[in-house]
C-alpha cells in the first residue's frame, strides 16, 4: 500500500507503482493565480476541497491559515472540522438523513452550510433548525445553466423557500455552479458563462431582497468561470475546486497551460507489443480512473499525456488504453514509439484530476522547482480524507 | 465513513448513502453456477478475486477453504497470503522492482506464480530466483485475440523465453486470457472466443513440450469465455473474476441475467427537476465509477439501471448522468418519472462491477433470499483490500 511505502521512500523510484504524485511547486503556482484573481475581483475565495480532498493541501490554499472552504461529502467536512475549519460549505443538495450530523458540527461551533432547492428541503430545515435550537445556515441553489440542481432565478417559488429559512432564521444566500462551463471552448464563452453565473446569483439574490428577506452570501464559481471572469459586482464569494491541480480537459479548455498540471500519476512499463505499437504499463483505470472527459474535446488526450519521470513530456505518446491493472500506450499519428525498457518509470497526465485522485490513497509530493537531476525526490506524503 | 457505521447499522435505511450493497444469495449462485461448469469441464477452477477484492467473499468460493485464486496487485497476494491462502497466480506482467516482494510471499510458502512475455522478463526472473535460490514459478502470457499483452502461440521467441525459464527451475505453464470476449454479441461468439482461448493456450503448451520443455499450467479463462466454453481439453485451469457479482455489460451480453447482479449501490433522491425530467440523487460518478461500458452495447444503460431499495427494477428508469457527488436519472424514452420524494433510497446497478466496487471501502450484505419485508437487513460489512 502507497501508505506503508511512502515514509521511506526518498524518490519517486522507490513506492511501488501506480502512485499519485502531486508537484506542490505548480500546486502553489496554480493556488496563488486564483488568489490574486479573487483579491482583485473583491470576493472571498472558498476553495472547493473535493480534488485533493487532502488537509496538506488545503494548508496553503489560505496562507497557511484556515480559510473558507466548499467540501461535496460530510465526511470531508468532519475531517476538516477536526482540523480547525469553522467556516465550511456542503455544495451538494441536503437529504433529510443528514441533517445530525450537519447538526452535530453546528454544535462543534463549524459554521456549515447546506444546499438545497425545493419547499420540501427548507421545509425539514427549518424544523430541524427548530427542534435542534440552533442556526442552521443554508443557501438556496440557483441554477444559471441547466447544467443540475437548482432553482431557475425567476422560479416562481423562490421567494417562498426563502421566507421557510428566513423564519426559522436559516437562510445565509444563494449559490451557483456554472457546470456548463467545462464545455466552453473559448476565452470568450468561458467569460460569458462567468458574467452569466453571476447574473443568475445575483438577480436571485435581489428577488429575494425584494420579498424582505436577507441575503448575506451570494456564491458563484467553477475552474473555468473563476479564470475568466472580470466583474463579479454583487457576489460574496468564488468557489473553485480543480484548479489546485489543473488537469487535461482544463488544459484543453484552455484555462490552464500543461506546465501547470500538479497531479499525475508514476507508473511502470511492464511489456511490449511492437506489432501492435503499444507499449504496456501497470497504470490502469484503477490508477487512472475511468475519466475520459478529453473525448469530447478537439484533442482526444486518451487516458492521459505520458512524461519521464521528471515531468517532462514525451512528444507523442498517449495512454490509449485501459484494462484494471494495465495501460496501453501508442504513439500519435503512427510516429514511433520511444525506447523505453521493462521497469521504466513513466508519469501520466490525467483527464480529470478529481477522478484520479479519487483512486488513491494520497499523494507522493515532490517540488518541481528543486528538481536538478533524477530522480524527483518525495518531500511528503499526503492522505486523503475517503468516504461519505 | 462507511466503515464506521456498519456494525450498527441493522437495515439498508441505515449507513449514510452512496454505499455498496453485495447481495450474498446471489453472490453465492453465482459462484456455484461456473463451479458445476468448471467440474463438468473436468478444470481446477482459479478466480480472479480483483473484483471483489474480499476476503470474505472469496471464503464462498471453494466452499469454505482457501482454494487457488488470481490476484491483480502484490496488494491483493499479500491480504491472501495473511488469510491462509497459499496458491496464487499474479496475472500482471511482472516488473523488475517488484521481485522483493514475491520473494518475500514464496519464503512465507505461498505458491505465487508470475506473468512474462518477453525475454527480458524471463532472464531477470531466472537470475533472481537463482540469486534467492528459490523457485519462483512464471507462467509465459500467451495473446489469444490481440487484446493486450502476451506473445502470440506461434511467435518465435516462445520456446526461448520457456528454455531461461526451465533452467531457472522457474517454467509453471502458459495463461491466456480472452479480453475481446467482452465485445462478443452473441452465445456463438462467445463460444468461439472460448474455444479460440483454449486454443492458443493449449498449442502455446504443445511448442513448448515439443522443446523439451515441461508445462504443468495451462491457464484460460474470461467470465464470458468461462461460461461459453464446452470443451477445454488440455486445460488445467479456468479463470474467472467479474461473475462472483456480474454487471449490466455481462447482462447486456447475455452471460447473465438482470436478477444475477448481486452488488449495487444505494442512493438517496435529493432534487427534483421536472422541467427536465431529472431525478438528482447523490450518487455520482465517486460512487458509480466513470465507467460505461454499456454504452457500446446495442443496450446504452447510461450509469446504470434502478431499482427500489429490495432490489426491483423500477422499469425505464436509467442514471444517465453523473457529477462527483451527483447523479441524474431519467425516464427512457420520455416515460413518466415515478413519484420518488426527497430521502428516498434507491439501489443503482452498475455497468462493471470491477470498476464500481473499487469505489468503496468494502460491502454492507443483505441476502436477498430472506427479504420478507423493507428494508432489507445488512447481515456483515466485508471490508476490501485496496492499494497495490
Amino acid at each position: 500500500m502507497n501508505t506503508c511505502s511512502s515514509a521511506t521512500s526518498p524518490a519517486l523510484t522507490g513506492p511501488d507503482t501506480p502512485f499519485a504524485v502531486v508537484d506542490v511547486h505548480r500546486t502553489r503556482r496554480n493556488i496563488a493565480r486564483l488568489r490574486a484573481r479573487a483579491e482583485r475581483l473583491g470576493v472571498t475565495l472558498r476553495p472547493h476541497v473535493k480534488t485533493a480532498k487532502s488537509l496538506d493541501a488545503a494548508a496553503l490554499l489560505h496562507g497557511g491559515t484556515p480559510g473558507p472552504v466548499t467540501v461535496s461529502t460530510l465526511a470531508e467536512a468532519e475531517a476538516f472540522a477536526d482540523a480547525g475549519h469553522t467556516d465550511i460549505t456542503y455544495a451538494v443538495g441536503i437529504a433529510p438523513h443528514r441533517l445530525p450530523r450537519v447538526i452535530a458540527l453546528l454544535r462543534r461551533g463549524v459554521t456549515l452550510r447546506v444546499l438545497l432547492d425545493s419547499t420540501e428541503q427548507a421545509t425539514f430545515i427549518a424544523a430541524a433548525a427548530r427542534e435542534a435550537r440552533t442556526g442552521l445556515p443554508a443557501l438556496i441553489e440557483i441554477d444559471c445553466d441547466g447544467h443540475r440542481g437548482g432553482l431557475r432565478p425567476d422560479a416562481p417559488g423562490l421567494p417562498g423557500i426563502g421566507r421557510i429559512l428566513h423564519e426559522a432564521g436559516c437562510l445565509d444566500g444563494v449559490l451557483t455552479h456554472a457546470g456548463e462551463s467545462y464545455s466552453a471552448r473559448t476565452a470568450g464563452e468561458r467569460r460569458l458563462a462567468a458574467d452569466e453565473e453571476r447574473d443568475a446569483a445575483v438577480s436571485a439574490a435581489e428577488r429575494l431582497r425584494a420579498a424582505g428577506l436577507p441575503v448575506r452570501t451570494v456564491s458563484v464559481g467553477s475552474t473555468p468561470t473563476a479564470h475568466a471572469a472580470e466583474d463579479l459586482t454583487g457576489v460574496t464569494e468564488l468557489r473553485a475546486g480543480n484548479y489546485v491541480f489543473f488537469d487535461l480537459v482544463m488544459a484543453g479548455l484552455g484555462v490552464c497551460a500543461l506546465d501547470d498540471l500538479a497531479l499525475s500519476v508514476v507508473v511502470t512499463v511492464i511489456g511490449h507489443r511492437p506489432e501492435y505499437g503499444w507499449i504496456v504499463t501497470d497504470g490502469g483505470w484503477m490508477a487512472m480512473s475511468r475519466d475520459r472527459g478529453t473525448a469530447a474535446q478537439a484533442q482526444d488526450q486518451g487516458y492521459g499525456l505520458v512524461t519521464d519521470l521528471q515531468g517532462t513530456l514525451i512528444p507523442g505518446l498517449v495512454m490509449t488504453a485501459a484494462s484494471q491493472e494495465h495501460g496501453t500506450l501508442t504513439a500519435r499519428d503512427g510516429g514511433a514509439l520511444p525506447d523505453l525498457p521493462i521497469g521504466t518509470r513513466l508519469r501520466i497526465l490525467p483527464n480529470h484530476a478529481c477522478a484520479t485522485a479519487a483512486q488513491h490513497h494520497g499523494y507522493h509530493v515532490v517540488d518541481g522547482s528543486r528538481d536538478t537531476g533524477t530522480p524527483p525526490a518525495i518531500e511528503a506524503f499526503w492522505p486523503r480524507v475517503t468516504g461519505w
